[in-house]
């Protein structure tokens, strides 16, 4: 039985009623929500959660951290130190995208310790698996996907991307349009690979409905990866991507006619002005499902500052329909994120997602900026900083200032304007 | 003679001619953009300029660096290395906001060292002279404004801040409706007091003609200050606000009446579901005069962070018509920005110039795309590198990976998708 399944029934689960509280929402709203797929709860039966969340439908925006290790640079620590900042500073979820010999022991540390709900990639794991036993990706089977997903399902994993809609129509939609930075998705790249070195769909388009017996086992909601994601704003909306989307739109109904809860993934590298009708498409072609994007990144040129431009992709998509943002870190494009990037990959994002929840008028937004502003009004500044997305920084930026305890601030002094219009 | 005055007459100027290389424009355009007004080119008529820029009409997005000191943190040393600074990370201007007793000192140095357009809010040193002298600044007269204007006009301030639209119609429009946070300008909160002490207009309003004919004689490019802009996004798009924008594009049409150019500045602290009709509502009533955003600021939540919150709304302001984006640093509401802050602020400002020149299709910004696109195809490390808002930053991030010369980053090391697909 999956929240799916349960709520096709009229039941309100314990789950439900967890997060209508923390959404400020009746519990009955979230039951139709999840019954009409906008929203997921993604919440493994095998595991005990500490924090639930709801994606979509509605809810407040959410955030994913995407932490993990890789081949050239693998810790368990660094990791856990990770999912602690990651969640300290507001992350909804953490996704694991551990790549390399060390993947199962920091899966397993991870699924133990977050409070948040945890997500992976199974396809890196039967992928290394593949390359440590000396086969190559290109001969992977249903067979040992299907292990994959399964062993990840029983270990209590709560979503799981699956790259079902890379199938052989997109690739070829992508090679006869041409592509100025083709595949950039890892997943993406091992299954493009898989098809142009073997003939028919790949085996987890095959294996669809295999894939989705597992997920409802334990509900796992599955996340439709974008495997053909722009890795350009050049390559943006393109033949590839909407090809895909289309797929993805199948894939959901199917998976809903399964029982099994769903999210979609999207782009990837969108310039501003396409970022909105992105949304309208994702929503109308996949039914409402959340959709769970990956920035959006509105230009190239952000390495090393990476996190702002995912910043602004993502307060406009959120705007405009997005449910659930990946961060992106000040690393991204250029190495694997430290604690520090994945901090301030968290904050951004948590910028973004706030910015978007106010456009949208949701109550908690507008009440923390009433608070804010009333706060800034009286000069009130230990208020200001435990209201802002990163108190420890802003404190620390009124200390270096060496204003002391005086009520106003080093940009005017005695000539702060709202001083001024106090006493006038 | 005033760029707007030759224009008129049908003169194509230097000027003229080198922002129109700049922009790859044709010179004419740019002299027809001046006579409707869409367009303004800073350059008072007494100061060399190495770098000229047009703003608005169409012309790339141009950004300006707030520097300066303040009564409790002044060096004259750590201004020159600000607009060092902001200048190398590609401000396209400098506003001296300095206060206090060193103010003059670092207007002349400032004036005499920046290779890019100057400028400044006159009332700055207008009442921290009339502060000096014992006087407060609610005695104020026309004379001791007009004195301080033609001042800096000599000393070739480029663009001065004047906030001719503090009308007494718009004090009571804020004070009837009520606000969370009055007035948060500074040289507005001085306009409201002196408004709220005297009787009749403030002698900015009511010398508005005299000003202009200072303003004039060294062509000096007016902004029209916007000192009842929100300073929370509760107040965002109120009546104040509205009743000074209507001032506002009367000014700027008495200003063009008297040949001379006009910039016009706006919100502020503004949801971004209000960014883009606010963008409308400037364009409309000033009647396309170019539009000088401070910010905006999409949150009231970003102190610490507040460059990431000016970033996204200063790229949909741009998307939707603003022509010049004021940056914000992380220091804003808690410190006078230091040399670092004054780095990050640049920066994350000309990310949001570029995506909103990139929405625009604005070819330099699709050419950038398309190069960074090819680096990464080719995995091309160093011209990634020299491609992105911050070099330095970028490298160190890579060097930091200890991943040394090899073709790849530490994210993926050998599962790279880029290398994957071009293998397969």
């Amino acid at each position: 039985m999956t929240q799916r399944t349960r709520a096709l029934k009229n039941e309100i689960t314990t789950e439900m009623r967890l997060v209508a509280a923390y959404e400020n929402m009746a519990p009955e709203d979230i039951r139709k929500g999840v019954v009409s797929g906008k929203i997921a709860i993604p919440c493994n039966a095998n595991r005990k959660h500490v924090e639930l969340r709801a994606v979509g439908g509605g809810t407040r925006i959410k955030v994913n951290a995407n932490i993990g290790a890789s081949p050239n640079d693998s810790s368990l620590e660094k990791e856990l130190h990770k999912l602690e900042v990651a969640v300290r500073h507001g992350a909804d979820s953490i996704m694991d995208l551990s790549l390399g010999a060390d993947q199962m022991e920091i899966r397993h540390e991870i699924l133990k310790r977050s409070p948040v709900m945890v997500g992976t990639v199974p396809l890196y794991q039967t992928a290394f698996e593949l390359s440590a036993a000396g086969r190559d990706t290109d001969e992977m089977t249903a067979d040992d996907f299907l292990k994959t997903v399964e062993k990840q399902a029983v270990e209590g994993v709560d979503f799981m991307t699956i790259h079902a809609g890379v199938t052989r129509k997109a690739v070829e939609a992508m090679e006869y349009e041409g592509r100025a930075l083709d595949v950039v998705s890892r997943g993406g790249a091992f299954l493009v690979s898989w098809l142009r070195h073997n003939s028919g769909e790949s085996p987890i388009f095959d294996h669809y409905d295999d894939i989705l017996d597992i997920l409802r086992q334990y509900d796992v909601t599955i996340s439709l990866g974008d495997g053909m994601r722009p890795g350009t704003t050049c390559d943006a909306t393109d033949r590839a991507q909407l090809t895909e989307l289309l797929a993805l739109g199948e894939l959901t109904q199917r998976a809903w006619e399964k029982g099994v809860q769903v999210i979609v993934e999207g782009p990837g590298h969108v310039p501003l002005h396409q970022v909105a009708e992105n949304m309208t498409l994702q929503k109308n072609l996949c039914h409402g499902a959340p959709f769970y994007v990956l920035g959006p990144l509105v230009t190239d040129r952000g390495c090393g500052n990476d996190h702002i431009v995912g910043a602004i992709g993502g307060a406009l998509a959120g705007m405009n329909g997005a449910d659930f943002l990946c961060y992106v870190t000040p690393a991204e494009h250029l190495r694997l994120p430290t604690v520090d990037d994945v901090e301030n990959g968290v904050i951004a994002s948590r910028i973004a997602a706030h910015v978007a929840d106010l456009s949208l008028g949701r109550d908690y937004a507008l009440q923390q900026e009433k608070e804010m502003a009333a706060a800034r009004k009286s000069l009130d500044w230990p208020r200001q900083i435990a209201l802002s997305f990163h108190p420890e920084k802003a404190q620390s930026y009124r200390d270096e200032s060496a204003i002391g305890d005086t009520d106003v601030c080093t940009m005017c002094g005695e000539f702060c304007a709202i001083k001024k219009i106090a006493e006038s």
